[in-house]
């Protein structure tokens, strides 16, 4: 039996559906929803990018410029570097005086659902954030299962209406994701800890090692796994990246600080060779990383293709 | 044709060597020896490891307590923590006053360098640093190609002879490394940076997400490969780690502390919204990154089972 809802619901297979920006988060996205939306038009920028959606056949069709497609859609999906989005939010009521249904992919959502809550009463917005992601972008690293098991979060605002968000959910069911809804100041301090910090911390110790193995490239060959996988998210694109960063400035800034903070406290103990303080500390970190993974992904350490992680 | 070599070089085939300490590096170095040595005898404190190392016939023979293998062996390989590599070497003296061959695993070379030139005349030491390893240790992690590949740092001091020096290196190729000599300074200064720094960075994100985690649960929901691959490290052996940071703590002082101003920086430019200075660090940092794997892996982006690192 079917969960009854509201019949005003649009149904995802009866959507014209356009998806701005064919990169990595868009054209996975395109890949995924294929044949399970009324039609999916393909819109980017970058002609070569449109040509190649079409090769794949991961779209239906393409526009261009973007605007012809937006104005034939009934849900436009956002999946750009969040200034563009909410350079396109504003560019919106000029394009579409009619209104549509929005979503978009942007990895921060304060700014975004602000420009969201000043769009004209006849749009249907709807912030979301798929959390997923590769160091890698582009619409060659794009793959339909990007989405697959993954978190989707969903961030309300005073545009969210029961239709958009019903389109937006069966969406994200269909891509294989779990919706979260929270509150878009709460998306924007949590993913300041769990995924910018992050990329700083990286970003910072591939810096080091660099200037390190200026002085001696013997450094390489004394480096492993580790150093290569602790700098991994230092290869994630710096323009996003950067965007990101000014778009969710203070909250970032605020883990940076109670960072910097701990990396002082732990060389303090170091310098005053405090091995019982330091003791304490690596081993509480230790059995944090256990209970984390615990709670993640349901055991202590898992193996991901034959890699412990 | 055979390369020539002293009369006096020991072959491998013909030595009988004793491994200290059965864990994930004895462990898996008995494994990578097997039936290349003269005789394996496989010591440790633990009488469970000891059993074990026999159930999987790993070595020869066992002896306890530690000290009456030490007494039989050509060559003592010592694969323990660094604190215990240098007791025992301490102790060297009296276990054996006609001397024997000496080789290190340990993952610091000052301390354990200037032990080894306190021996009597009669030993033949030499220090080594295989650069591999993994966040899980004891035997239960040995894997037999765990140096397949990998770099050996051998680090040379007043009591290395051509004999100790052609014996270890008959041991690196036998497991499939590769032996670079460096003094064992130099060492502790590039492991500072290739490998604590990584370690300690990656436990105060850990330290970080828990105390966020904290005040809100959904933290681990928002989080994606990015925080779980950046604190793998975290995951380490403390007790081991605490050595490591104590034995080369000005060397890993320095990093920290200019790690520790460029994170200062970077906020800094961050605070005061300065776009260019923070897309010229990201770029840079991003082109660091392409530059390293390609110097170290031959590639800009690297594969490994099946994972874009």
């Amino acid at each position: 039996m079917e969960i009854s809802k509201s019949q005003n619901d649009p149904e995802l297979a009866s959507l014209k559906i356009a998806i701005v920006g064919l990169g990595l988060m868009g054209g996975s996205l395109a890949m995924a929803l294929r044949g399970a939306a009324g039609k999916l038009i393909g819109l980017d920028r970058n002609g070569r990018t449109l040509k190649r959606a079409l090769e794949l056949s991961i779209v239906d069709e393409i526009a261009e410029p973007i605007e012809v497609g937006i104005r034939q859609a009934d849900l436009v999906v956002l999946a750009i570097p969040v200034q563009g989005i909410v350079s396109l939010l504003e560019a919106l009521p000029d394009l579409r005086p009619d209104g549509c249904m929005v979503l978009d992919l942007g990895s921060t959502k304060g700014e975004i659902g602000l420009a969201m809550e000043a769009l004209p009463e006849q749009f249907e917005a709807l912030g979301g954030h798929p959390m997923c992601g590769r160091e890698h972008s582009g619409l060659d690293a794009a793959v339909v299962d990007l989405f697959q098991g993954e978190t989707f979060i969903l961030c309300r605002n005073a545009r969210t209406t029961p239709a958009v968000e019903a389109a937006a959910l069966q969406l994200v069911a269909q891509i294989g994701s779990e919706p979260l809804f929270m509150p878009a100041s709460v998306h924007d301090q949590l993913v300041a800890t769990s995924s910018h910090l992050p990329y700083v911390v990286a970003s910072l110790l591939m810096g080091r090692a660099w200037a390190q193995a200026g002085q001696d490239r013997r450094l390489w060959q004394v480096s492993a796994s580790g150093l290569r996988d602790t700098t991994r998210l230092a290869s994630s694109n710096p323009e996003m990246m950067l965007e990101i960063m000014l778009t969710n400035r203070l909250p970032l800034l605020a883990q940076i600080e109670a960072y910097g903070q701990e990396l002082t406290d732990m060389a303090d103990a170091l310098r005053r060779q405090d091995e019982p303080a330091l003791r304490t500390m690596l081993e509480t970190i230790a059995r944090q990383r256990d209970a984390y993974l615990r709670e993640k992904y349901g055991q202590d350490s898992i193996r991901l293709d034959g890699k412990v992680i």
